[in-house]
């Protein structure tokens, strides 16, 4: 198992996956290319884990897990002796296939090489690598520290080993790996946030509901049962005799919703108007990052309420 | 406002109307008709309620709850003094329209008529109706004493009173309305739901990935955040410069998502058994009933602490 891992590009992201991974116990290595981003990151890891630590999310102390943390000025000395990098630079294909490319030529051969990328298919900037076999892409949904799901995603030639060592790595530090079985654009959860989304302004430009009624119908309805046993557990408990019941039931209704479904209502004009004066009525553009720091607030306290509820109740 | 209500149809659904009416301090009557039903689901009451108290969402004592509900054994007398008529008989619609023109007969006419119908528009059942005008569909999602959002949809000839009325009463006792502007097939809820399970069952079908890992990306993804603000406000906080800044980044992305989504896999066949398998593998079907209650016993500690979290949190 991975004892020490690199994080290449130290932004939000890489700050997010330095957490899951010194939580854990594992080394972690820092590395930016521009000079003083990863110490810039590493001195704001305190507070963050100060409010891990009050939610009952940190089992060790702050100082125990800053132990883990360090900045390197080098790349090389950022890979020295690493098992696991995880890349975290700016989604450009450019980006990623110049970063993929030094990675791969400093590297230990050993050692796995993922990206975080949550757009781009790990075929299109690894296929000239002498060692593509390493490379995957392995993608969160930020902050991995609070959320489990990670996407682990392989090209066609990402060898049986690398996914392997991913997946149990994930697994390891408390993510909830989902293992792709082969690379696809979106991957899974984009995908499945896309065609809710769809939906969504489907109905808003249709006049048939507001974005904040939309959200009720998520927020205040169908996302509390999928928060804690998602989409298909969902409708296995919804009908007598499991899933193959409920298909029975309800196919012909939903294959009569997806007919009436099918034109795609582009997210810009009238109907991104109508959602973006919705939302400026609720929430100021000056307030958005006042809400945001609330959203991760809320995020933390769900994410404790799971922990116990799965003590006291199970999962 | 209302003081008095009918619950026409004494099931699952009925029975958690009466709970969320009588909370809220309304007077319930109770009708059904088949003998006993009523008085046998009135039976069945404390130990629901002493469960809401003991997760602190019940505010009065299970008694002055339950002193508000009482059962009736003729449909006229059910239907006395009473302002709001909730019914919940079974989803045909040749039932619908003989108990609503039954209703219809029956009732005061200045009595609002709400179905909790799921699937049927209430065009189909009220048409010709004398008072067709004060019918309407209020659909919930069970169990509505703990999810709030409920849909309030209109035929055509709904008239504006009923649907204020219908409006104000949910909001009156602590229900989350989604006003539909006109009536559609799948109303808001089950659409989105529809959307997300045809990209989910795709997904299986087209093998890149398991029922259970798609249940993965939404529990322990992305309805964590959707369950306390919704997938509209997710993208608005999710840009920097809130949805329209959102929209402009990732549009494309979605256009192409969209593109490769086009295609319906029926709910059958081979992609149901794989769910199905996936399914009874993690659940045997003799323990359905089982999770169902634990299921029910996780979304009121989840309500419990969505209600805490916004008491110190904010919402």
């Amino acid at each position: 198992m991975s004892k020490t891992v690199a994080i290449i590009g130290c932004g939000l992201i890489g700050q997010a996956w330095a957490i899951s991974f010194a939580r854990a116990g594992k080394q972690v290595r820092l590395w930016d290319a521009k000079d003083g981003v990863a110490r810039t990151m590493l001195d704001q890891l305190p507070p963050i884990l100060d409010e891990l630590t009050k939610n009952g999310l940190l089992k060790q102390t702050v100082e125990k897990v800053l132990s883990k943390v360090m900045v390197c000025d080098a790349l090389d000395d950022a890979l020295l002796d690493v098992d696991h990098v995880q890349e975290n630079t700016p989604e450009t294909i450019e980006t990623k296939r110049a970063v993929f490319q030094r990675l791969d030529e400093l590297a230990d051969p050993q050692t796995v090489l993922a990206s975080s990328s949550s757009a781009l298919l790990p075929s299109n900037f690894t296929e000239n690598l002498k060692g593509r076999g390493r490379c995957l892409v392995i993608h969160p949904i930020n902050p991995p520290y609070l959320v489990p799901a990670v996407e682990v995603v392989p090209s066609q030639w990402t060898s049986p080993d690398t996914l392997k060592h991913s997946v149990e790595l994930m697994s390891e530090i408390g993510q909830v790996p989902i293992t792709m079985k082969r690379e696809l654009d979106g991957f899974i959860m984009n995908r499945l946030q896309g065609a809710l989304m769809e939906e969504a302004f489907r109905l808003v430009d249709g006049g048939y509901a507001t974005a904040e009624e939309v959200d009720i119908g998520i927020r205040d309805g169908l996302a509390l049962r999928w928060s804690f046993i998602g989409p298909f557990e969902t409708i296995d408990l919804n009908a007598p005799g499991g899933v193959v019941d409920y298909a029975e039931r309800y196919n012909e209704m939903y294959r009569g919703i997806a007919a009436t479904a099918n034109e795609r209502v582009d997210w810009s004009g009238s109907v991104l108007s109508d959602v973006e004066d919705d939302r400026r009525q609720r929430l100021p553009a000056e307030q958005l990052s006042e809400r945001q720091a609330w959203r991760d607030r809320r995020l933390m306290a769900l994410i404790a309420h799971k922990k116990k509820a799965e003590e006291e109740l199970g999962s």
